[in-house]
């Protein structure tokens, strides 16, 4: 079937409210609801509350109050049939009386999974809906994977340099992608380094916007054996592993869904040898240098049978430079 | 003034027919025209024929023919004011009763600037409109540079490298840039690669679309001293420079206003060093290789105060690649 156009308009909120979320449900997804009263007006929008709150069908339905009876609902996730922290999904909108209910990706977690079951089971009118919602993504991957899903994040020169030859770098991309990457960081669960750059940069790994931080920050990973000394995550707290594995089990159990490593080349040549990295934000500044510091520190010769492709998931301008974010093949 | 509606339009459209010319009317720049009827309606559309051919606006006039008199021309650049194989457009627009002129760029070459003075004598209203045209843009720069304008075109992973170690690299980018590729190589007066290049890759350097060649092909130009023996270039001609200072000479005499420096890395180092350089266009695969051979063959290090930034002007996906498009700064 088409899709009626109060049911796109619908599901257009529903992701819009939760884009607004992304990274405050892990290890929940974060979902957006919208609620349609029986003449098909939107009365009703929520999102994934933080773990052990409300999920979105739930803070959709309280919005609409009353006139959820009779009506449809949108949600971005097959609704959850899991009694956790929180009653099933699935429960609570079969009680308040949703006749339809329409849903963009099905839930790949077995013990949620089973919602649309339940509720067309209940004579609830079930529909699937074919569009790929792309803040779902990293979460979907994760529970596939059962570790974190990997995004590595690096800023080059059109040369591939994220350094000149004496280490020089600051600043290769413009005020407009360090605030993106900023907001970004805001969004996930962690943010990885090595150890490399941990004693070279004395990074602090936080979001910032201008010098106020995010209300929600990131956790502050470093990876690799060397001690860190005295600096910023000293300061402000951090956890250390030997090795990526060790980092991504130990991220996982404790609940992250969505990492960043952010470098540098040594830790990004190992993530990609590895086969970990599952997206990949490039932010291209159109300069050159020549020569310099590589983004990927790389221990051999290659043949161009060698190439690990990706596919563009997504190209944006960010004043000059230009963010290409791209995801493993298949994903 | 604000630009009425219809100024507008017909602008559009003499920038379309603009861009549809291209490549053929070096050294003249390719410009469009637009005639609209004394009532604000479209009568007429034309563009730069090659040299010796009529001028835009004169095919424009053609195009309208009566129904120009007492009408309005909207041109991409100020209509010439000089006898050269043709007889200059102002005159041409005042004898057809043309009234207004709207014209978006003016003329900077002293010998055929003049026009909208001329114009505004005879008592014709002149204006011009604030409006930057792309497809002016590399001719203006050769007349005010005296040489041709010059595009830096590579191919390259996200990490800088256009093969790998061993020196393989078919295929980097797709088959929707290959073919953006050559489309773009047929709109351009010469393609200019090192002995290097010619020696290692036996190029054609011609313009193709599937297995035939494109009506129009640019000149092919190798730089540098060494031999090239029988092969490609042998069999379909070229033109041999020892340096890159003698083939912008040459070329610019020639009549050559748009070339492109296809590579290899130590000509487009070279390029780039001798600051000649006034277009990049990036064709990057989101693909890495970790180690490889650059784009650039540089022969010394570098600090980040020597790094090269040049402007973006346009970003596209072209299947799975992007192209970035940059221009020196202030151009």
């Amino acid at each position: 079937m088409t899709t009626p156009p109060e049911i796109a308009e619908a599901l257009a909120q529903a992701i819009a409210a939760a884009a607004e979320v992304r990274g405050t449900t892990s290890p929940n997804p974060a979902v957006g609801a919208a609620i349609l009263d029986s003449a098909g007006a939107i009365v009703g929008v929520g999102a994934t509350q933080p773990p052990g709150g409300p999920h979105a069908e739930v803070m959709a339905l309280a919005d609409a109050g009353a006139r959820a009876q009779g009506g449809t609902a949108v949600v971005t996730l097959e609704p959850c049939n899991h009694t956790g922290r929180t009653g099933p999904c699935s429960q609570a909108l079969f009680d308040a009386g949703i006749q339809r209910v329409f849903y963009a990706q099905a839930d790949p977690f077995p013990a949620a999974a089973g919602g649309a079951e339940f509720l067309a089971l209940k004579g609830v009118e079930v529909h699937f809906l074919d569009v790929k919602i792309p803040t779902l993504q990293p979460w979907l991957n994760a529970v596939k994977s059962e570790r974190p899903n990997v995004t590595l994040k690096f800023a080059s020169t059109l040369d591939g340099f994220a350094a000149a030859t004496d280490g020089s770098s600051q600043w290769i991309t413009g005020a407009a992608a360090r605030a993106f990457v900023h907001e970004d960081r805001s969004r996930r669960d962690a943010i990885i380094v090595g150890t490399g750059t941990a004693l070279a940069d004395n990074p602090s790994l936080t979001a910032r916007s201008g010098d106020r931080l995010y209300p929600r920050q990131p956790r502050r990973v470093v990876v690799g054996k060397r001690e860190i000394g005295a600096g910023n995550l000293q300061r402000l707290g951090f956890e250390q592993y030997p090795g990526i594995p060790e980092a991504l089990k130990a991220l996982w159990e404790e609940g992250c869904r969505d990492v960043l490593i952010e470098g540098g080349p040594t830790l990004a040549a190992a993530a990609l040898r590895m086969d970990v990295v599952d997206n990949i934000q490039a932010y291209v500044a159109p300069a050159l240098l020549g020569a310099g510091r590589s983004i990927l520190n790389w221990p051999q010769e290659t043949s161009i049978s060698e190439i690990m492709r990706f596919e563009t998931s997504a190209v944006q301008q960010l004043d000059n430079d230009v963010l290409i974010e791209m995801q493993r093949k298949g994903l």
